[in-house]
C-alpha cells in the first residue's frame, strides 16, 4: 500500500495509462492529463516503415514524427519507460488491405515480431498552450470533439504512401485568430500554425457544418475557422496506399505520454 | 581620403545618414541600407514626455519604444554613436497644437533644451524578414509605398494622450498571410503580428482602395488583407491631443540606424 507521500508525486500520465492498460478507461483522452504530450499512433510492418518514416519527413505539418519503436519491440522509451503501444491507447484501428475490419481496445494478440510503432505530435498540445493563453476553444468550452474534415490537398508522396491531407477546424475572433497562429507556430512538432484560414472551398471542404468526425460546428459572425493539419491524415492514407496490415489509434483515443507539452515550445 | 581597405568597412546607414544630413538624399528610405533598423521618430517638449513614454508602453504594437534622448539632447547613441536627430532624417513634420505647421529637411533652427526625441521601431524590418523567408510584398514588387489607414480602433490613452490607431496593410494568399503572421509574431519590437486580418470594416476602414497614404492596393482573388498596427499612429494622436509643439518624421522618411533587424527578432 502506497504511502500519501508516494501518492503525491504520482504521473497523472502514468496513471490514466495503467487505467488504460487495465481496460478501465476506453474512451477518448481529451482533456486528461493535459500538461502532458499525447501522441496519434501509427504501426506497420517493418516493410513500410522507412517509407512511413520519409512520408512523415515530407509532410511534418500533418505527420510531425516524435518517436518511432525498435521492430517487434512495443516499447517507446523516448516518450515513457513502460509503455506498451498494445496496451496503453484506450482504443485502437485495424486496418487489412487499406479497409477498417476491426476496433480494439487491446493488440496483444495482433502483435508481430515484423511491427514498427510512429507516435505522432498531437494538437491537443497546442489547445493547452491557446487555453492558457486566454484563447478560448468553442468546441473544449461546449465538452464537444474537434471537427475533423478531409480536404482536397495533396500530401507529399514517399514511396508507396500517398493520400489527403485530413484537417482540424477550430474558430476563433479574428485578433484570437492571430494569437492562435502566434502561439501554435512555437509547437512546430504538435503540427504547428495552421495550414488554411477562411474559405472551406479553398481546401476542397465542400460543407463546413459537415465534417468527418465531430459534430455541427458553432461559427458565430465574424468569427473565422482556421485549419490545421491533423494526425489522422495518415489513416486517410493507409486507405489511399492500402498496405496490408496496419494498425493506427481511434481519433481522440491518445497515447498518453510522460513527455510535457512545454518541452515541445521552441523558444 | 580613405583607403579602399577602409571603405570595405563602412556602414551603410552611417553612409545614409551622411548623404541626408548633407541635403543630398530628402525622399523616402524605403529599401535603403535593407539590412538596418529604421525608426519612426516623435519629438516633444519635457513636459509631454513621461505621458508619451506611458503611452508607448500602453499601446507597444504601434509605438514600439526603442529608444529616446536625453532632453535637449539630438543624440540617440544607442541606435548609432554619430546621430543627431535634428539632421539626419529626409523630411521632418512639424505640428504645432495639432496641426502640421511645415515639413522639413533639417529641424536644427527649431531645436529646444526642452524637445526629447523617442525613435520607436518600423515595419521595414520586418519586411526584410517577409522577403528573406521568400514572403513576396505587392507594394515592394510594384515599387510602391505600402498603404496606410486611419482606423476607428482607439488607442490606450496616457494622461493626455489618446487618439486612433493608424494600420498599414499588406495582402497575401492566406498560406502566405500565415507565415507573414508567424514571421511578423517574432519581431514584437517593431509592431509584431498584425492586428487584424480580413474585413476592412471591421476595423473601420470604410474604402480599402483609399487609403490614407499610398496608392490603390492590388488586392487579388483568394488574396487577404492583413493590417498591421503602425508608427504613424503618434501622428494621429498628436492631432487629437494637440501639444503645443512637436515634430516627427514625414511616413516614409525614417531614421536609419546602425542597429541591424535581426537584433530585433526574437529568439
Amino acid at each position: 500500500m502506497n504511502a500519501p507521500a508516494t501518492l503525491s508525486a504520482v504521473n497523472p500520465a502514468k496513471l490514466l495509462r495503467e487505467q488504460i492498460r487495465a481496460g478501465r478507461h476506453t474512451t477518448v483522452t481529451t482533456g486528461m492529463a493535459p500538461r502532458h504530450l499525447q501522441a496519434n499512433l501509427v504501426i506497420l510492418p517493418a516493410d513500410w516503415a522507412e517509407e512511413f518514416a520519409s512520408f512523415c519527413a515530407a509532410n511534418p505539418k500533418p505527420c510531425p514524427l516524435i518517436a518511432r519503436s525498435e521492430p517487434g519491440d512495443p516499447a517507446l522509451p523516448s516518450l515513457g519507460y513502460d509503455i506498451d503501444v498494445r496496451s496503453d491507447l484506450p482504443r485502437y484501428r485495424v486496418f487489412r488491405d487499406g479497409a477498417v475490419v476491426s476496433e480494439e481496445t487491446d493488440i496483444t494478440a495482433l502483435w508481430r515480431d515484423d511491427l514498427i510503432a510512429f507516435a505522432l505530435g498531437c494538437s491537443y498540445s497546442f489547445e493547452a498552450a491557446l487555453l492558457d493563453a486566454g484563447v478560448p476553444i468553442r468546441h473544449i468550452e461546449q465538452g464537444k470533439k474537434v471537427c475533423t474534415y478531409r480536404t482536397a490537398l495533396d500530401t507529399e508522396p514517399a514511396g508507396r504512401l500517398h493520400g489527403r491531407m485530413v484537417v482540424s477546424m477550430r474558430n476563433f475572433t479574428v485578433p484570437n485568430a492571430i494569437r492562435a497562429i502566434e502561439i501554435t507556430s512555437r509547437f512546430p512538432r504538435v503540427h504547428g500554425a495552421p495550414i488554411h484560414f477562411g474559405d472551406p472551398a479553398a481546401i476542397g471542404i465542400a460543407d463546413i457544418d459537415k465534417p468527418e468526425f465531430g459534430g455541427e460546428p458553432d461559427i458565430r459572425p465574424g468569427e473565422v475557422p482556421l485549419f490545421w493539419a491533423c494526425g489522422v491524415t495518415p489513416q486517410a492514407v493507409i486507405e489511399a496506399a492500402k498496405p496490408p496490415f496496419c494498425i493506427t489509434h481511434k481519433a481522440g483515443h491518445m497515447l498518453v505520454t510522460d513527455r510535457l507539452n512545454e518541452e515541445f515550445r521552441e523558444a
